[in-house]
Parts: C-alpha cells; sequence; structure tokens
C-alpha cells in the first residue's frame, strides 16, 4: 500500500541521508555544554566565552567533518551564521530550534520545560536553505501531567510549523532522573530502557508529525555486565545487566518507535558509541547523530585553532569514519515498518493540478 | 573584500553546484516541446499526449540521468509530482516558475511575452525542498518598450519572490528573430553574439536579483565557417564568423554578464553542444543547463519505457558524462568577478543577534 508523503519531506529525507538512505549525521548544535567546554579549557567561566569564541569553534568542526557524514546538525545563534558556508551542497542540513538548556519545574523542581530560541522559526528554517527542523525535548513519562502536557504541546506546535514549510522534522528525546540519585546511577540506568521506549512510543503518533527520533541507547553499557569494570572510563561500577538484555531494550525500542530512529551520543566516548550504533543498527536504528563523540578531543586545544584543525582532520575524521562503519547495518528511512520500502513512498496528490493544490 | 550573500542563497548555490563550484545540470522541464515530441513519435497532435505519459517520460528520464549531473531542473506541473522521488537527495533542484510556451504581442506579432505558471509561487517552491527557482524569458532587446517593460517587470517580480525565500534565482534569456526571416537564417545567426550580450547586460543590473543566467550559446555554429558545411547536421550554409570570432563573442558575452552564467542546449545535438560548452567554459562561463542534448533521442522509443530505459542508461549517460569532461574548465561560481572567491563570500549580517534578525 501506497505511502503518501508532501514532496518537500521527500525531498528532505533524501537530502538528510545517503544514497542508500541511511544517517550518518554530524552534530554541532550545542550552546551551553560548549560554552562549558570551553570555559574549562581556558580557566574562565562559560559565562566568559565571547560570541566569536563559539562562533569560530564550530566553524573549523563543521568545516574539517562535516564531507563525511550524509549532514550536519548546528544551531540558529552561531552555527549558520559562522558556518553556513563550510557546509558542502550535497551535505544535508538540520537546524535546532530549541533553545539550549531548559527550566525547572514540578513539585521538586527536578522536572525540565523545554523552549525555543526566540525570534527563530520553521519558516527561517527553510529560508536558510535547510532541510529539517530538530527539535530536543527533556522527557520522563513519569513527570507530572503539567510538565508532560508542556513538552507534547511544544512538539504538536514544531510538529505543525515544520510540515507547514515541507521540512523533516527530526525530534530528540532526551530522560532525566527523578526519583534515582543521579543520570549516573546504577537506578538510573536501569530505568533507561523503559524510558526510552516509552518516550519514543509517544511521540511516534502522529499528531506531532515526527519523522524522525533521535533517541538515546536504550541502556548504559558502563553498567552492562560485559563493560562495567572500566572498559570505557576505568571506573568500576556494579553490573546491571548483560548484553543480550541490552539487545532486547534496542528491540524493544525498535518496536515501540513507528517511525525511523537514530542513535544520539549524549557526550559518551568514540569506544563506547561505537557499540552503541552497532547494537541499535543492528535492532533496526537507521543511523546516528552524533555530536562529541566524534570531536570533543579537539576542543581541548581551544584556542590553537590550527592545533584544532589538525586533531579533527586526523582523530576526528577517523571516529567519523568509524561510526559510518558501525552504521553500515543501518535501516534505510524507507525501508522502516512506516514505509515498506522506497517503492511505496509516492508524493501527496500527485497527478493533475498537483502545483495548483499544493 | 568580502561579498554578503543571504544564508539561504549561499547555502543554495553550493547545492546547485559540485564540490568545485560547478553547474553540470540538466534540464527536464519541458512541456510543450516534449508534447510535441512525444506526439510526433506516436503519430497523434501534441494536445491528445495525457498527462501520465507526459509525467512517465519525465520520471524515467529523470531517474536515469539525475545522478549525473551536480542538480536538476524540472518542472511543477509534471516534473516535481511524478519525479521528486526519482531525483537523488545530493543532486540540486531548480523548478521551473513559467508556464510553457508565450504570448505574441508588438505591432507585428513577432514580440513574445512570458507568463508564470498559474497558481504558482517562489514559496510552493521552498516548500518542495527545491533550491532554485528558474525563469524562462524571451528577450530582445530591440523589442518594443512595452514589450521590454513587460519582461523587465516579471524578471524582477520572481527575483524578489525567490530572495524572500533565499531561494537561488537562474534567468534564461532566450532571443528571437524580430526582423530576420527565422532563427535559423544566417542573418539571425550574425545578430546572435549582440543580442546575447545586450540581454546578458540588462539582467545582471541588480534590481533584478538574479544569481546565475543560463544563456544561449552567443553564435550559431552551423554559420560558423569550420562547421558551416553539413558537420552538425549534413545541411549546406553560408559562412558567417569564423571560430575565432565566435571565441571573441563568448569573451564579449562574460565581459557582459557581471554575475556567473552557464550555457544552455537549445535542443542542439550532442556534438554540437560539446563544442559550445568547451567555448564557453574557456571564456569564463560557470558550466551547463542541458536538456535534450543529452536525452532527446531516448524519446524516440515512446511509449516502450524499457527501451527508453536502455537508451537513457546507455547514450543518454555517456552523453551527460561528456559534457562533465567539457565543463572541466568551468569558472567555478564564487570565482566571477562578482565574488573574487569563496573565500569573500560570508554570510549577510552573520554575528550576535543574526537569528533574530534573519
Amino acid at each position: 500500500m501506497a505511502v503518501a508523503l508532501a514532496a518537500g519531506k521527500l525531498r528532505n529525507l533524501k537530502a538528510l541521508t545517503d544514497d542508500r538512505g541511511r544517517f550518518t549525521m554530524m552534530a554541532i548544535d550545542q550552546r551551553g555544554s560548549l560554552l562549558s567546554a570551553l570555559g574549562k579549557v581556558l580557566g574562565r567561566p562559560a559565562a566568559d566565552i565571547g560570541y566569536e569564541e563559539l562562533a569560530a569553534t564550530k566553524e573549523v568542526i563543521t568545516r574539517v567533518l562535516s564531507p563525511y557524514g550524509s549532514a550536519v546538525l548546528t544551531d540558529p545563534e552561531y552555527g549558520i551564521p559562522a558556518s553556513a558556508k563550510a557546509i558542502p551542497g550535497h551535505v544535508g542540513l538540520l537546524v535546532a530550534c530549541e533553545a539550549t538548556g531548559y527550566d525547572r519545574a514540578g513539585a521538586n523542581g527536578k522536572e525540565r520545560l523545554s523552549k525555543l530560541v526566540p525570534g527563530w522559526s520553521a519558516e527561517k528554517t527553510a529560508r536558510c536553505g535547510a532541510n529539517a527542523v530538530k527539535l530536543l525535548v527533556y522527557y520522563n513519562p513519569d513527570a507530572s501531567e503539567d510538565t508532560r502536557r508542556h513538552q507534547q504541546e511544544l512538539v504538536r506546535r514544531v510538529g505543525e510549523d515544520a510540515a507547514r514549510w515541507g521540512l523533516a522534522f527530526l525530534l530528540e528525546l532526551v530522560s532525566y532522573p527523578l526519583a534515582e540519585p543521579s543520570a549516573d546511577s546504577s537506578e538510573f540506568a536501569r530505568r533507561k530502557p523503559e524510558l526510552v521506549a516509552r518516550s519514543a512510543q509517544e511521540f511516534s503518533k502522529p499528531e506531532y508529525q515526527v519523522d524522525v527520533l533521535k533517541l538515546e541507547f536504550p541502556a548504559n553499557l558502563k553498567f552492562a555486565r560485559e563493560y562495567c569494570r572500566g572498559v570505557f572510563d576505568r571506573m568500576d561500577r556494579e553490573p546491571v545487566y548483560a548484553l543480550d538484555q541490552v539487545r532486547d531494550y534496542c528491540r524493544r525500542v525498535n518496536e515501540a518507535a513507528a517511525l525511523p530512529w537514530v542513535i544520539l551520543s549524549a557526550g559518551v566516548d568514540i569506544a563506547e558509541f561505537l557499540v552503541e550504533v552497532e547494537l541499535a543498527t543492528a535492532a533496526g536504528a537507521s543511523g546516528f547523530l552524533c555530536g562529541r563523540a566524534i570531536w570533543k578531543n579537539a576542543v581541548s586545544f581551544y584556542p590553537d585553532l590550527g592545533a584544532m584543525e589538525a586533531n579533527l582532520s586526523t582523530e576526528g575524521v577517523y571516529n567519523f569514519v568509524r561510526c559510518n562503519a558501525a552504521a553500515q547495518m543501518a535501516l534505510p528511512w524507507h525501508c522502516h515498518q512506516r514505509f515498506g520500502g522506497l517503492g511505496n513512498v509516492e508524493v501527496a496528490n500527485a497527478g493533475p493540478g498537483w502545483a495548483q493544490a499544493f
């Protein structure tokens, strides 16, 4: 049975993927976390890092690495003005629309409310020649109804706006601890599989008009039996699950997601991320959208942009190429159960009068 | 000195060109001329050719050949709905906005007025994920003031509309005989160099907001001394100029065009077009936008779509690859005197507050 897609959505999904329909994308839309990282390197508070410093950092990362991916995600405040020129024309472009950070909410102040970049819009995203709107929302399905409603309403609004302009809509869901002591605790590691699957299920509903879900890995591999003895960061942790269980969690996420999905890197190191990409794509993910795991080591060379470029051109490129290799098994977006192959996809309302009715 | 470009214009110009900044583009936006060609093959009047017949023809040509170019030009009536799916995501997309044909005007009815596809717009062009608006205007600088004003006003309007949506604007200028007996006469061949240069000069003015000119070859090579003895079509003609003069005409066009320009194929055979591409790019053209010279032989196999595909996959691909080779010397768009190299190009108003002011 044919699945109709708006001409713009179809064109833009193709622009974000490689010729086989896989997402191999780099994120350089970080604002708050990158300001903190630069501050740490310079021994200055993040608030003292200037606009031009962050813009120059983004420019060099984008220039060196974007040619290796199917698409690049950047932000409209620093990224587009500083580095639109640095992105090859055949590489897709996603623009983040959420403001960095979140507002605290809920009875204990642990819940998180997302908000948009003031004065930015899907219309502007289209006007700058981008292919997709990306929205990050913090989401915990056990948060208060007020908080969930707020986040859901935000997603719905951005989904409508993206559809209005024919843009692809990539929704990033990031969970956070409510009852658990911290995001790095065994308690939260234990909750993760369920949080990721339930959130994916919620935002797969057609009312949100999401095209691609950007999901956390549904487990914390640092708490996996096979990796918990310091494999990734030399810290000993208690085992919470085994890799076979983690494979199950990935399959459950894949079943919960009624849409193509990609895996995010959330600041983990490259060795851990490569395992995540292999496990996720083996379970049905359509690729990755990876930021710091690829380029974070280059930041330590700031403000020596030449040394950063040298690191990006060697270690950064190597990391990216390894991610691409790990994603070889990724499911082409159009082979997801939603579509069942490119042969089933057609332009909505194709036929005489299409141009007038569009 | 830096040249500021709107973020969308910059992104979209990159999307239309190859990694070195050259335009190697295919046109499949023909409507009237392709209906006539199909009618001729089937022995039916063009008016009897159905929507689905033209759409299917465009789909197979687009599917087989678009992967070989930096961008493809199609039309919004048949091309986008029938073949958006067939264009690789890394290949740029231009959409024609003029209605096929023209209205007659002027004292003797020989002047031509262009018009737009009803119900289509630059906004729709942006919404379908395209990178550029293409407008064809018939133009003779010696036409009546009314006719010139009409055509100039149309270009100005489309230029504003394209800029409003950050789209690149490619303007195609096609001359036509007024006093001369026909377009294939020696008289018109003699006039051609001047007509092409004067038209290019007019529409290079910033008020039209054109980004790329799509120009006729500024001579009729069938009347060149070296080719007039039937080299291209076995017909003898009188010599009107020598190749060295033709090289001068190309240089004159290049001087008259204050913008990057590409050469169009106007239905000539591939052998003639390859010479035109070499001469034009040697004089400073930034590439080509070629339709029938690449694929017209495939049309003779209609309605056998399998035979068409076989011809396109062999002869069509061969023609396209030869055009690409002939355009190796093309000037990257950003190396045109308007820009002076990519190093001089910057996003307009880059800096703090860009996202809000954009």
